[in-house]
């Protein structure tokens, strides 16, 4: 394919995605199509000679469309959303076409330095504090994902602690064997709704994790005190907390942990790293009614944001800050003598892969510069009030048939989780609380249970809409979330109606 | 932007871009910048409105253009190379337009079972023994870079360990122990001249690193005899070694670690997990006559060859292959309840998520087929054959300049490495191997290490060419790398040429 072929493929492309987004909202949102229906459209290996453009490009019609689940349909409400943009995508095309490794200074300055600015950026437009910009002894860098960044922190921070407690010992065997002790004793911790990407990253650590409680009379948080109850426990055991993610908007419910009450718990162990993870929410701290949120932050080493959840940069952009970037350093450089040079030396200029855990980088900065200044501040306030906006209508909803839907957590973050009520007409249990003290309670959750996972199920099935479900504190709930870049109130709507009718049907059919 | 803007911009970029790469050779490769020079181009934040794409798109050729290291110029020759192709550039295109998280199969089914077939496709032409299929107990996963690969096999090897040593303790404090004593002892194990990812990747996983020696006299290369060695001073020490990086194609020189010396090895230690880097020479293997090199390869646990630097799949790209697939998924699966599905309870799909560190996934896969496609199995020959004959060539035009030049390692993969001999009229010392058994062959060294150091630096600084240089056994080596998929023999020809200009010139001035 020379450079004139490319042309006119590529514009093509461009036409065919054009349209792909405009038409979006009439496919459905999930696939029709079972496990194994790709590797019989395909041959059973590559030609031997090249085919043309066209050949290969009628193919993502026949083979891939139909097996695409399409994250950009207004009826994704699943998971959380993994918003493209129009110049997230123009960002994307031009990093491709500047194709590099780009793991030191000289490899392309521009790839580093427009990194540092744009991380800058992303931490003024947060309100995140000073401590976080790179002026000063911290900085932001983009990882791929959440569970990147958190594995990330958590080597650095068991790394930490070694360097605190053996500080003074000499290289050689004897702190080798004192190190690995100090490393078996280290625990991990995170809520018992943080996502799984840190209990995941304690085993990649090789330590131990822990689970701290978050119950539904917390609304699911942890607080400073069961965060400190957890600490001593650990301690009075003779192991070390060593790391704990503090979650601003968990995976199930949306759920802030008090992040003032942790701070007062950091201030007391300060070996403890303390990562804020706001893979989702962080986002709405665009908003200055969001701000206060994460007031205390600045008593935390660490925090996250996928910008491309929900701030429209294209998947992958985890923005990782870190308030000293000497706490990766330390850990993760190695520079071995081909990756010297004058650039490094100097002292002037940022490596970034002394700061994460793979050598060569992407050109992701570009889609973040592209987004923040075609939607501009306002803009980027505007998208995320909208979302909040059609999470209340949602709630709303869902609240107009109290009869058959119980919301378990109010519209947080354009997140919502219900359950469906059993077809009893008395009530539920009045201490109804998923704290369960007796039978009639737990033989309530349980109908509860089976017959949301049932109308879940249901609606999903119809492919229409895409929604997800989670068990928190023994709750089987379903979660709707109204974040899709093309979210409109008229799609909550038709989702509505389908799971009043889903549900009803349901309900019938026990009667 | 709306989706008729988005076409205009797309149009635009794409010819842009085009136009990019058309105009690549008459470019410096290197750019003209001191650091810090971006930051002074741009405002301290992003605008309150959004900006139209005309002033955003301006900006590119203002403040990314200058700062930018042209790794596709034919000119760079540095490292080892980073290709982007059209059908790549293609791929991304797509990809960023079905912008998904995919991390398991309902997340978008195509996306998996796409990078399933195009995984085994490889194997295959790759000439991979089957047991790296999917269709067995093994097969293929797209990771971002060769250093992903490599910390994710050095855990798994890590907790394989465990598993075996300890699988029939019962969970619990007492398991938990005995699981951190035994990491705590655990070796990793790498070629003094394996890339430094393996001794990142022992700090990640926690535990020590041992570097096995690979002398000039066996051609930078690890042997059997030399990997046992190392593997039975560690265990009469009490430690545990525990994985083992095989070389094919080292970073330095493209040396290849003796297989099949260490595939005997593998058979008296099984508990050594080893894993094969072919990062960059790997690509080799789609010539017949390269594919003796990894005969062995059914003797160790896993292998990556990165697409991303020698096979035309734009960056990042890195194929991971295992052996046995549930190595991996023992130790990264948690599958909380958010992320069960009815497809993965039934267990014919794939989740790779659980063959891996991060959670979320890019469709990577869809670059790979393009480029397979449109250059089929042949195109892909020529092409690598065509860099293994500008190599010999390079090669050629130092050997006519003995005067000036002391080829250190021949053309490998089209690497070649060479020192530049000091000025004396005299043959260097008859026992020159870098083994310095006196004081003149040291003194000898250290003269030609200097100016091979001076050559190397006048020539990256006229920013025509780019070099890269590094240490092997003490010796100072420039490596020039033939391997750009615009690369020719005429620009062979005029680094060549400036090589001999700059070293005439310094060496004059020793005179």
């Amino acid at each position: 394919m020379d450079s004139s072929q490319f042309r006119e493929a590529a514009h093509n492309a461009v036409d065919e995605i054009a349209q792909y987004y405009d038409t979006l909202a009439e496919r459905p949102v999930l696939p029709d199509v079972a496990p194994g229906y790709l590797r019989p459209l395909l041959p059973s290996g590559p030609p031997e000679d090249g085919e043309p453009w066209s050949a290969i490009q009628a193919d993502i019609d026949r083979v891939i469309m139909p097996g695409l689940t399409h994250w950009q349909s207004p009826k994704f409400m699943a998971f959380f959303p993994c918003n493209s943009s129009f110049p997230g995508m123009l960002g994307e095309m031009y990093s491709g076409a500047f194709n590099a490794a780009a793991f030191n200074w000289i490899c392309s300055p521009a790839i580093t330095e427009l990194e540092t600015v744009v991380m800058d950026w992303i931490a003024k437009i947060l309100a995140l504090p000073d401590c976080f910009q790179s002026a000063g002894e911290g900085g932001g860098i983009i990882q791929g994902t959440a569970s990147e960044v958190i594995v990330t922190a958590v080597v650095a921070a068991r790394e930490r602690l070694v360097r605190r407690r053996l500080g003074d010992m000499p290289e050689g065997e004897e702190r080798m064997d004192k190190a690995a002790d100090l490393r078996g004793k280290m625990v991990a911790m995170g809520s018992e709704h943080a996502h799984s990407s840190t209990q995941k990253a304690a085993i990649i650590a090789g330590t131990r994790f822990r689970k701290v409680s978050a119950p539904r009379s917390e609304k699911f948080s942890v607080t400073g005190k069961e965060l400190r109850k957890t600490i001593e426990e650990l301690k009075a055991k003779g192991l070390e907390p060593y790391y704990f993610t503090v979650t601003v908007g968990s995976t199930g419910t949306c759920a802030v942990d008090d992040l003032k009450g942790v701070a007062e718990v950091a201030r007391d162990y300060p070996d403890v790293w303390i990562h804020v993870d706001a893979a989702y929410a962080g986002s709405a701290l665009v908003c200055p009614e969001y701000q206060h949120l994460c007031s205390s932050i600045e008593h935390f080493d660490s925090f996250n944001v996928n910008l491309h959840k929900w701030l429209l940069v294209n998947f992958d952009c985890s923005a990782f800050f870190v308030k000293r970037r000497m706490d990766l350093i330390d850990t993760y450089s190695l520079t071995p003598s081909y990756l010297r040079n004058q650039y490094r030396e100097s002292g002037l200029v940022t490596d970034y892969h002394e700061w994460q855990i793979p050598l060569g980088r992407r050109f992701r900065s570009l889609k973040v510069w592209f987004v923040l200044r075609t939607y501009g501040i306002n803009g980027l306030r505007n998208f995320i009030r909208g979302h909040i906006k059609q999470g209340e209508y949602f709630n709303g909803l869902l609240d107009t048939r109290q009869d058959i839907f119980n919301v378990i957590t109010p519209a947080a973050f354009a997140l919502t989780t219900f359950q469906v009520n059993p077809p009893k007409p008395e009530a539920p249990p009045s201490a109804y609380t998923a704290d369960f003290t007796n039978d009639a309670e737990a033989q309530y959750r349980e109908e509860t249970n089976r017959l949301t996972k049932e109308v879940y199920e249901k609606v999903n099935a119809s492919k229409e809409f895409f929604l997800t479900s989670t068990v928190v504190c023994g709750l089987y709930v379903i979660r709707v979330v109204c974040a899709s870049e093309r979210s409109e109130e008229k799609y909550m709507k038709q989702c509505f109606e389908l799971l009043v009718k889903t549900a009803e049907e349901v309900l019938k059919g026990e009667n």
